[in-house]
């Protein structure tokens, strides 16, 4: 199987925000393009919840990423001209060290015993990978959805240590609309007798939780109106359906069904509680005595881009406002755009023509 | 305990849209003020999908109804001047016949063994209650979310058997984002295994999935912006939290724990089914070769108050646009409000000064 994944050893222990400490934990990352002499054209990508490292293809790996349209030679981030970092997440299954890996002190898997996990601490292991690439400053540091939250988390704690900021269909903060939301996909696990406080494995494994928190993840990622369109009142054909007098009819439940499927055992029912919880947690007030704007008038970069979406519900406009205004009082240049895009939170996924123009523009300019 | 609930016997067999009959079927209901002597004072009100037939107070049950401050003498549906009905909706499980009731054939109850229901079944119940008790013509039929679905099928099906109609928060027919919710409430009651394919009892109940439809529903009537003010980001005081370590934390998930709480053993399972199955199904463009336009201009009535709501996401301002428009294309006098309560979906069960005013002002020129 092709792959370009390489590996960092993170410095052990790694301390924990909440307490506790990581030993020989590691990340999973790929880079594109070529770090130039004066190691100034680095720009590392954040990632929302599920993805890896595999944002892109490259020679070594030739399989598409979760942003091949957007990443790569002459593409809106252009490999060419900039040396492209993306890394699975911090206590994320797809490389990375999270509560699916082994813990070294029982040699056993962690499951709940993973120390608590924050999204300060998916920015301090990112900074560190950052560090022992070499790089001291960051050209520009981008952060998708959950890793929105990372990159501001990442910015307010390394003062210097990135020039220009992308922020793309995310928050400042958590609001209870998606608290409420990811509470209850987290519940959906929990409740799911299979979960057993953590201790599945394949054969007992909380399939019928994880599909229905996947199937609530992809309702809030996307929107109404796409839907409209896309789905109406379509029927299944007769053969499709289910047998169950309740199943699938309609064409958007079997939508629903297939992303679910190919999800469920894709991703690692731990992981995804505390990553969901440490999206609850992050608060940029909490560096702002409580208060947003303070928080975010801490970070220190030169330009920032801040894009939203007018019909993603989990993570509202009004939400990447705040922050554009935070970073232009905190002194940055920044530009705020916001997009008509129909597709929701996951625009910056499927609508890459509307985002990677903005993008483009923007890294044109640095 | 005090109880004002009549009962009518429907005719039997009561035939059922999508095949078979019920024998020996019932409707609850209540009602409030004085049926005058031209009989021409008549308001029925067709509920969502949890409420039951006590919507108001009255002497002789003075306990709140779920409509309390909407409705009574001098309130806004004055029942000084008004003869108002309001029944348990068929298929639902608070006094009229559903899959919660014995089913005479066998002397058990029918659970899945119960036809399949529909929102014209609904109404046709509905409109034999109102022929049972001398009433021709209503002076105007209510229906709000799920019974304003019921009421198009009960104007579609019965011409010339309303004169007036209020419209409140509900759809022509449901879209996909409607669907995808309702599948997955649905989804999380026969997911859990003690729903064990309709038969539970009170020993082994489908506790877990019951709270899960219930929160996501809770989630879908409110809005985001009514919590960001409501709730924002305040945290539980510790004693107050689950010992869980991924249990509530935040105000807004102990809320839904309460609304989950106080609905899950007080709703029957199978009839939730039913009736979120039967509110996919409704589609007024069956009447209309479908086209929902086509259908909704079969409607025969003189007036009608269409009043939706900016936030709510369940049933989108755009589709009581598309019913005010239908019915004016019908050749009905149309008022079109909308609001902009920020409760959501749920504001015309909470926001009764704006609701109110703007029923009372229709109420008045009738």
């Amino acid at each position: 199987m092709p792959d370009a994944t390489r590996y960092f050893d993170l410095p052990s222990p790694f301390a924990m925000k909440r307490g506790g400490a990581l030993i020989g934990a590691r990340l999973a990352y790929e880079t594109w393009g070529t770090l130039n002499a004066a190691r100034d054209n680095a720009v590392f990508i954040l990632t929302g919840l599920s993805p890896g490292a595999h944002a892109a293809s490259s020679p070594a790996d030739p399989t598409p990423g979760w942003w091949e349209d957007m990443l790569g030679p002459g593409k809106y981030i252009d490999t060419d001209r900039w040396f492209v970092i993306c890394a699975n997440t911090l206590g994320s299954c797809k490389g990375s060290t999270g509560p699916a890996s082994i813990d070294p002190a029982t040699g056993k898997v962690y499951r709940l015993s993973f120390p608590d996990l924050t999204l300060e601490d998916v920015a301090n292991a990112s900074h560190e990978l950052v560090r022992h690439l070499g790089i001291e400053r960051l050209a520009c540091l981008i952060g998708n959805s959950m890793g929105g939250m990372s990159a501001l988390g990442y910015l307010v704690q390394h003062p210097g240590s990135v020039r220009a900021h992308i922020s793309i269909s995310t928050a400042p903060q958590a609001q209870p609309f998606a608290i409420a939301i990811r509470s209850l996909q987290r519940e959906a696990i929990r409740l799911d007798p299979n979960w057993n406080q953590g201790n599945y494995d394949d054969e007992h494994y909380p399939e019928a939780g994880m599909s229905i928190a996947r199937k609530l993840g992809v309702i809030t990622y996307r929107s109404a109106m796409e839907w409209v369109g896309r789905f109406a009142r379509i029927r299944l054909d007769h053969d499709q359906r289910e047998r169950d007098p309740f199943g699938a009819e309609f064409a958007v439940e079997s939508y629903l069904s297939g992303h679910a499927r190919r999800f469920v055992r894709n991703f690692d029912p731990n992981c995804y509680l505390y990553l969901s919880r440490a999206s609850d947690w992050f608060d940029i007030a909490e560096y702002g005595g409580g208060d947003v704007g303070t928080g975010l008038r801490r970070i220190r970069i030169e330009r920032a881009l801040v894009i939203g979406v007018t019909t993603d519900i989990l993570f509202p406009l009004s939400q990447q406002q705040e922050i554009a205004d935070g970073l232009r009082a905190a002194g940055a240049e920044v530009d705020f755009v916001p997009l008509d895009s129909p597709q929701g939170h996951d625009s910056f996924l499927v609508d890459i023509p509307r985002f990677g123009a903005a993008i483009a523009r923007f890294l044109g300019t640095l």
